[in-house]
């Protein structure tokens, strides 16, 4: 029988599926599951991404042209320039799902064995990507303490040698929720233009910036226009993670040039999620208003009542929906484990995700966890009820670190 | 300012589209262009198939299991199991497009530097997919006299050494149409058991068998279960290209397993299209019956016409809906650049694709080309005169090989 690959081996299993048989056990036993593990937001997708689609006159469902096709690039130009990024539809890709924008990125940059660096923790699939493309990751530890910010360009340098590559972001950040400041922004700047290296930014979360903080993108910061590679999604902008729309955007010929070949290999992005991408384009400003109102207030409800909890420490996020937290246990993966497997309180418990996922090897993040506030705030208050029952009866507790 | 990869500019450029700019001059000059040149089949996609999508109520474009819906899987594990494969849902991964599924195969299966054997001339893309998977395209030919027939047991084994990790077949074959028999199949088989191989077969052109040929698929051939992955897509079967959905499907649980890490690194196909590929499944089989007849009648009209041409060879293939042909000329890619800058008949001319596209190397295939029957029959009778009184304006023309 023939063997599968190493690399395949090598892959790392999803980690936030690795509790889900604990959490289908935990339901068949009528127990309520609070679900914070995943970014699948409740938010409704805007009904005019679906209508678009339903009123679509289609007699054959063809191969758009691999780059996406003109209009779409169009509309998505128009949107990116009302956000000051001054680019064109010949400098966007688009790509099935943000997924595909970054493997993308990977490959058009990254020889064997090259180096991306990545703040950590960081969203968890960048290992595989980088497992699949062979690149290799070069974690650079951000604090629970400063609340995720971006480490000093110091602390950059000592990790930048002959074979980095890029440095990546996701900006707001998923795990932490931590939105980049323009001063973290000049700083990467900075590390790029002395260091030759691509700045690749995951914007999958961008209209979700809170407290009237300011988003900066890399398209921003003049001079770095060939050093920078944008990936995104309709994931979470439009709620549609089901649609596998994205896009990577670089006003770096070379790298545009080099996109569409692997994007050719595979002909097309889907038809109608272009369609259904362009309608989304007209939602209009208040959408966004009304959602970031609700995502902050269930910010503000899960991260104090986290803080209420003795021995959790969460600092207040700038954006996505997610928070990391550090909880008085001895093993943050047990606990999730132990919450689904052993625990409920008044019929009810919660699945939150160990962060170790979202570092590089074992011994990091051990107590830490995410938690995607994407349920709605009455659904939140219950499930911090249930995690600070359960962290009172836990029997692993252990001293917090904070 | 940084460097794309070597692997992206190693990266083979789409060879189909390298004449599109000549064919968008050639219509800017309002000359009717013949498109012969892509497998964009013009048949309509089954009106079932968008009206599921018009009629499900979706509130929320979600991510669906990494694997596929499980509706979706049972369903599809029934048509396959129609066909006799003998399968379940579990043996199925839902990718998305035939293309996405052979980059999991790929990866799941070979090292750096593992070669894959596959009968030339092939689908151009299988290079761009093994270029970025670092795996090692060992081409065996096949011969326009026999009409592209499998080479003999004795001619793989000189290929087959300690690297070599699979056998890749195209059944029923683009570019060449041929339709591999039992015995050739069979073939496959000793090949593979004797020498520890996958067999990876793509049959996105299953259904399209003519003059009442038998498909055989290596899942039909008892004691191969455990090498044998097979990679599919609706593009061609319901004539929807851009939906992007396609499968994987092996009964070797290493294999499922590790595809389905790759999987999870991405979440989730479409979640429409898996509702379109669940309706799409109830497909009464007369509408293949219409459409292989449709086709049979293109093929014999592109055939009989392109074989009375003087010095043009074409076998008469039994499936897909494509077939190579040897053109009395210099150079084909040469000549298919001709046809679109400097000739027209009647106001009219053709695109048709040069066949070196499909072959490893520069210097085979050099007057073969390949033509698709995706046009209607009195459009490729048309197409045809083109053909033929080109070929005789043609100031290349050379002395034809058979």
């Amino acid at each position: 029988m023939p063997k599968v690959s190493s690399k395949g081996e090598q892959m790392p299993a999803s980690p936030i599926r690795k509790l889900t048989p604990f959490a289908d056990k935990a339901k068949k036993q009528g127990i309520k599951v609070y679900h914070l593990n995943i970014g699948q937001p409740d938010i409704e997708t805007p009904k005019a991404m679906l209508d678009a689609i339903k009123n679509a006159d289609i007699d054959v469902w063809e191969y758009t042209a691999s780059e996406g096709t003109e209009s779409y690039r169009e509309k998505l130009a128009a949107y990116y320039n009302k956000l000051n990024y001054n680019i064109t539809p010949e400098d966007i890709i688009v790509t099935l799902g943000g997924s595909e924008a970054i493997l993308i990125a990977l490959r058009s940059c990254f020889d064997i064995d090259d180096e991306v660096l990545i703040p950590e923790p960081f969203y968890a699939n960048y290992n595989a990507f980088a497992c699949q493309t062979d690149v290799v990751v070069s974690p650079i530890s951000s604090s629970i303490e400063t609340g995720f910010a971006l480490p000093s360009v110091k602390e950059f340098e000592k990790y930048i040698n002959g074979r980095t590559k890029a440095i990546m972001i996701c900006n707001p950040n998923n795990p932490t929720g931590y939105l980049y400041s323009q001063e973290e922004m000049e700083d990467l700047k900075e590390l790029a233009l002395k260091h030759d290296l691509f700045i690749i930014a995951d914007e999958a979360y961008r209209e979700f910036c809170y407290d009237g903080r300011k988003f900066i993108s890399p398209m921003h910061l003049s001079g770095l226009e060939q050093n920078v590679i944008i990936v995104d999604t309709v994931s979470k902008r439009y709620s549609a993670c089901g649609a596998r729309l994205g896009c990577l955007i670089t006003k770096n010929k070379e790298v545009r040039a080099t996109g569409l070949k692997f994007a050719q290999a595979r002909l097309s992005a889907g038809m109608l999620e272009q369609i259904a991408g362009e309608a989304a384009l007209d939602t209009p400003d208040e959408y966004f208003e009304e959602i970031n109102k609700e995502y902050t207030a269930r910010r503000d409800i899960l991260v104090e009542a986290l803080n209420k909890m003795e021995g959790v420490f969460c600092p207040v996020p700038g954006g996505a929906f997610y928070v990391v937290a550090s909880l008085p246990v001895d093993n943050a993966e047990n606990f999730c484990r132990w919450i689904l497997e052993e625990f409920s309180y008044e019929g009810q418990t919660v699945m939150i995700a160990p962060a170790t996922g979202f570092y590089v090897g074992d011994d990091k993040g051990l107590n830490q966890v995410r938690l995607a506030y994407v349920i709605n705030q009455d659904d939140i208050k219950k499930a911090m009820i249930c995690l600070e029952k359960a962290l009172e009866a836990y029997p692993g507790r252990g001293a917090s670190l904070k």
